[in-house]
């Protein structure tokens, strides 16, 4: 069983740091919306669990683990409480917070990718259902607080590629039998630095072409 | 079976009057933003039966309810119509409106828990995913509107408390034993009265701490 | 099967046909709202896609197709490229990509309607489910992208009425025995032509009575 390249209780906390970094996320965005205190916890809950929830529901994982692990369930709520009486140190760490949600998207993507091949699914199809673990939380989160997902600004750091590129390398894995804890960890850190480095330096996808010249300062204006 | 709680008579009946009342929440909202027949008719569909569907795909039920009755897809149809000819009689009848969205958060987050829990999830995960039928239709409801979910903001009168605290007591009596037909009525009636007493006095959730103050205006200005 | 009605590669090849303009539709979005070139890849794959998804999520069909065949998955990146190196092309050929939605239109209203019924639902939950298949791609990418869904806008031309009529008629020969595929290509057809009559002389569906006069230039400033 691949699912069993980590322990399970490796695995579960790997998960459970994951969940509570995007957690972090999600809370602070509801806390710059001025949300209530309810508001909070739901877009902690949503940023935490939407990307494996949407995962479980098109494998048929049902009832999601979401719903079947307590710990899942808790974990953002103890974010949304930390944030709720901490959010301006929380802010004022915010890089450490940028380097806690890199390192969930490395860890969903991977997990992600490895549990939708166990379900069945093709390997392109894993790799693709591995994205859409790793980024599926935030642009629940951003739709929920009606703001344009940030996975989809040009103005935005790469987020999709770092975890494209750890989603690629486990179904290559996959493919030529190499797939082991070592190999599974290598994907999650070189998801989680290339994730650091766009940050780092500012790495941007480009816009479609003979757009991003003179439409460049127009669109954003009228965004 | 927790579900024959109330004969199944009664049980349909009083979800007919939950889903006839959050649809007229939603094709209200449908007028007001200017939207046309078919955007009033889908804004009812989705706001009545956005809760259950979202629970009955997360427990694996499925089809689910919405797309087996016909008495539940037909409802929100009949209450699209009536808010299409009669909307500023049923405006002025707000008072109404709300009383009758209250009751239908009542009765949702007590009837979503008990299927919740009857599929075999544990007792926080089905109060959890009561609160999620209750509310989900109105998240829908605003997203598809593209507006703020009201749910999530400070500035609207509590409407997650009543239902939680609905789905609460039903999950207590669960867990001792003293689930039936009365207790479950009372807990419908909690949140029922909750939620009128919640607008009566306008009681609304803390936003985070130190946010409440300054950052008040600048931020409900920034929306 | 129902589901027999054309052969397999005559289906298959429509099903791709029509993916491939509903995500060249998604792509132009994307394009506009100046995303970047994962966010036309991603709205491309979401607004071709995401019918097809909502529909097998909602009759059981997991993993869904749109995971399961790898053309279905791979249509969309063809697109969105096409999209991205050609896009003031394709837009100055705005008229043939409107056919051609239309096209999909017709296209996923039958063929969502038939699936929904080969998997057990009513003639009514099905002919709403091939409805909501044709649309729900249009209703997601505006979501994503932040906009009103143009479906629920009175100020559009007709769009669900045609696939409503494409569904009406296949349930209608079903229920009357006469369904094959002449009589489905005549459901395709007239949902594709009433679209297009619908463009070409703006037909429009009715706002709220009352409603239509006075508050519309208000209503529409506001919005």
């Amino acid at each position: 069983m691949l699912n069993e390249l980590f322990t399970p209780s490796v695995q579960h906390a790997l998960d459970i740091v994951g969940i509570f970094v995007f957690a972090i996320s999600g809370a602070l965005l509801a806390v710059r919306k001025n949300f209530d205190v309810f508001g909070i916890a739901v877009l902690a809950e949503v940023t935490a669990l939407g990307g494996g929830l949407f995962r479980d529901l098109i494998i048929g994982a049902v009832p999601p683990a979401a719903f079947t692990d307590l710990g899942y369930f808790l974990t953002p709520l103890l974010a949304a409480g930390l944030v709720f009486f901490l959010h301006p140190h929380v802010e004022r760490i915010q890089v450490a917070v940028n380097v806690f949600d890199a390192a969930g998207l490395g860890l969903f993507c991977v997990t992600g990718t490895v549990k939708a091949y166990d379900y069945g699914l093709g390997l392109t199809a894993s790799a693709a259902l591995g994205l859409a673990t790793a980024v599926g939380g935030g642009v629940l989160r951003d739709v929920l607080a009606n703001e344009t997902p940030s996975l989809l600004r040009w103005d935005r750091d790469l987020y999709a590629v770092p975890a494209m590129v750890g989603a690629t390398m486990i179904v290559l894995c996959i493919r030529f039998g190499t797939i082991n804890a070592f190999t599974s960890g290598t994907a999650v850190i070189a998801a989680f630095v290339l994730r650091l480095l766009a940050m780092r330096f500012h790495w941007r996808a480009p816009r479609a072409y003979k757009r991003s010249s003179a439409a460049a300062e127009e669109g954003s204006a009228a965004t």
